[in-house]
């Protein structure tokens, strides 16, 4: 099945892996069509691994998910080995053709499933035991990994503007896809990028997950944004980017569409919000300019961020999206990027004060660091 | 000044440093009287460095500590330069005496201190601009160091339980110190322990905040825990516990007034919490025989952890105390100990779905976790 995406003539294909995962490949306008279509996965790969269960954590309110066979995951493999590069005649990778642009698939292993509620959750379905203290569900959902592009070598820093808005389509066409599926609540793409945040894959990629609940931050902001609007009758985040538009000094870049700045209380010792100047819910709803904008705007700011420090820079980037079907109108699409480096050769960690009491030191200045990326040569 | 802390003999003496912070030395009951204090600190040592200042998130409605100072902080200095071993003739460390057994001082590199209100915070006094929307105050509060031994290569979990029980009646006295600063809603005793979770000495120690705001985690426990109480007329906390006594499978171990469980929705692949029986909000509301047990048990929990992987363990123990002012009959006191070891040479790391999301993904089933600790050889 081909696809043509009409905004920037993305051709998007269909396929499915030799253990029944899907597959899409996007390609760049003006990819030679077809050649991706005719190349099969020629592994024989063992069934798709038990799925994870989520439980509900009463004291805090929110839902963890427990996915014990992740533990066997493919873990920074030799560069001949990669999972993400295209397949050779010698190798066989997660890919099966012999050149992409842009390629989604289903995580081989996932946190979330779709198939979850067909198996077994915790020895069973979903179990809510002594009074409700033990609740416990299958990890209905979907993970999905996101390779940007077939060079091993690059980063998404080093991508076109034309391969950025590839991906961009690719999310957009994932978020509405997932999004479609009853029982997943919210669509979080984002990437992790660096051996120090964790990565176990060099290959330039993202990850797409479709949680089966609001997240955690999602519904704390979303609270906030409702008290907001009851006081005020405004949108929280659209108020919020106005005051520091207002307040000037702590922005980095904007362009007629997108601004970027540093958050007032940043967690982070790096750490830049993107919004676009329009409110709107998620990724599908931005218009084909807003999606050229936010190419060349993405790209310069993580060029930006990787000169601030004279070391490789580990980093987040994170879309926060509307959820699927509550809250829209609270929620404004958009991206978070924020790194651990502190300086060269030091990372920021969550200690005790993060970790257990969610409490956050910021070693870095906001303004100093706003004052820096607007003068970042790039 | 000499102070003799009833319950175990313990005997508390006060000092100042150089540059006017204050040094506690508790000594072990037995340990010959008088000889700390009489060695002065001999430094010449540069006046604090400026406070650091809180800013309000109004997205996530949580307080956020910038403390640009604390770039400079010592940064894993070779051992014949550790800050926290006692002073020699050629070495002037923190502690002035030639040996301590317990020694708590204020930190050089605050994220709080009580100097605060009286300098600048953000090229000024507390601000509020922008209709609200920028909300900062000076970082007042407080933050100690605790050295748990004055031996260099030693660990907590090879402390005795005499020098254990010197280390509660230190964090309890703190505690209780600290509470009665009016400013100080929040006092947090913990250790980070390990280079992987960002420690930059190595020197046995934990630390005390003093916070001036509800830390986020807190305020969520205990928003929980006034539904619950509203609805049940329950305590979340005692009925957390009672669950999970009742279910029995993620028990690691129990003595006459304390309880070490895994708790059913587990964050962290290593994760254990301990409850004393009996609901209290903090540190120094337990008696004396609570106090006993806690030592043994606390040296229990921890040497089981550290024999769980085939190599060192980071971690976390965070102890969980009511809110100085609030909400005092909702909480219970407990201590929370976890690791970001998943398996050996490898960490689990906060990545997108753990630092954007706060989604956690667990890959070690809390069950499998539980039953391998109550086996462990210790």
């Amino acid at each position: 099945m081909t696809d043509r995406l009409d905004m920037v003539r993305v051709r998007k294909t269909s396929r499915l892996l030799a253990d029944g995962r899907e597959l899409f490949y996007f390609d760049d306008p003006g990819t030679e069509a077809g050649r991706r279509a005719d190349v099969a996965d020629q592994r024989a790969l063992p069934a798709p691994a038990a799925p994870s269960t989520i439980r509900f954590d009463r004291l805090l309110g929110e839902w963890v998910a427990v996915a014990g066979h992740r533990q066997t995951r493919t873990y920074l493999p030799p560069d001949d080995e990669c999972p993400l590069c295209p397949s050779t005649d010698k190798h066989y990778s997660e890919i099966p053709a012999h050149d992409y642009d842009v390629a989604v698939f289903e995580n081989r292993f996932p946190s979330f499933t779709l198939s979850a509620t067909e198996t077994d959750g915790i020895e069973g379905d979903a179990i809510s035991e002594d009074n409700g203290f033990f609740v416990g569900q299958p990890g209905f959902g979907r993970c999905e990994v996101v390779c940007f592009t077939s060079d091993h070598d690059a980063a998404f820093s080093s991508l076109t503007p034309l391969r950025v808005r590839t991906v961009i389509e690719a999310w957009a066409d994932r978020t509405v896809a997932l999004s479609a599926v009853p029982g997943i609540e919210q669509v979080f793409c984002f990437e992790n990028r660096g051996e120090e945040i964790g990565v176990t894959l060099s290959h330039p990629h993202g990850q797409i997950y479709g949680y089966p609940f609001l997240t955690p931050r999602t519904d704390r902001m979303l609270h906030n944004a409702r008290e907001h609007a009851r006081r005020t009758g405004r949108n929280l985040f659209a108020d919020t980017l106005e005051a520091e538009v207002r307040a000037g000094e702590r922005i980095v870049v904007q362009n007629a569409n997108w601004t970027a700045f540093v958050p007032f209380a940043a967690r982070w010792p790096l750490e830049v919000h993107l919004y676009p100047n329009r409110q709107v819910p998620d990724l599908p709803a931005l218009t084909d300019a807003e999606r050229d904008d936010l190419s060349h705007i993405y790209l310069d700011v993580l060029r930006r961020m990787e000169a601030f420090y004279a070391d490789t820079l580990p980093y987040i980037a994170a879309w926060h999206q509307a959820p699927v079907r509550t809250d829209r109108e609270l929620a404004y699409l958009h991206l978070e990027i924020f790194s651990i480096r502190r300086a060269p050769g030091k990372l920021k960690y969550l200690a005790g004060s993060e970790s257990a009491m969610g409490a956050f030191i910021n070693d870095v200045q906001p303004e100093e660091a706003a004052r820096l990326l607007r003068d970042a040569v790039r």
